[in-house]
């Protein structure tokens, strides 16, 4: 039944997101009994423009 | 006064859109007295690499 | 499919909330053929502490 | 860097959610290579009467 | 127009948030030229126990 | 620690983003003792076809 979102800087490939997908979907059924056929798991992915740690967008990081 | 966040996979028409958020609108005000003035319907797409349903991307689902 | 978040002040009975996810749920598949089945509609309800308009907390505001 | 938002009915236990939590921060560490330090999960739990699948809310379910 | 979601753990006063999302809102209206009277602010209280950061749920950690 | 997402219209420059994450950033430290290493504010921008107020799309209104 949940819904899990990622929230991340874009530029993962479709295998990585295959991966992710199934682990967490893996994740969800092992720990909190979720029913898989109606878990979404949904990636949101942001330009490093629209995204700040530390108060620091992305694109100016010198650390990544 | 409230904010409705739809989450979907990328594909709709402007016209679907249009429609969608009216009828999200109207509910709202009918069924839960909303303020329609600052009442926001947001459609967020995504990507079929960027959803899985059951572990399951949408790109690499044969059903849809 | 799709995942639909509504975020609304507290204060509404099971009934309206029915009648509300019944609606938005009906509005996704008639105009944007939403398959029913893996379709989610959840309410979040923040407290008018926790939710400000025009930089108003809800508890602060004379007009609701 | 990520941040991953649960959406779940309420009713798991807090060693459920510890391991979900490290379970899916594990995930992110082996498949998209986030740095685990700025991770967040958090698990946002709705009430059975404020979610609905296929337009019937989690109190309307004979079926769970 | 916008609406801006702060995810935080519980605890903090009324004053804080009047403050908080006072302080938002001016910071959306000065450098994305918001219109205030429709911009809202919401804050989603997690339990320290619905909060992992690097892995650890906030009710384990010894440094907060 | 915490996690602050931005929904708005898409269309600003990178040094608008750039002073809105600081601002936003600042609120939280001061109001909100948040801790800032671990504190992240991301934009979510939409496209007018994909956002309504009051029922209407932003690309069918005449007032924006």
């Amino acid at each position: 039944m949940p819904f899990v979102q990622v929230h991340i800087w874009e530029g993962r490939t479709v295998d990585q997101k295959r991966k992710l997908a199934k682990a967490i979907t893996d994740a969800m059924v092992e720990h909190v009994d979720a029913d898989p056929t109606g878990l979404h798991v949904a990636i949101a992915e942001y330009p490093r423009e629209s995204w700040a740690r530390n108060g620091v967008l992305g694109v100016d990081r010198k650390d990544v």
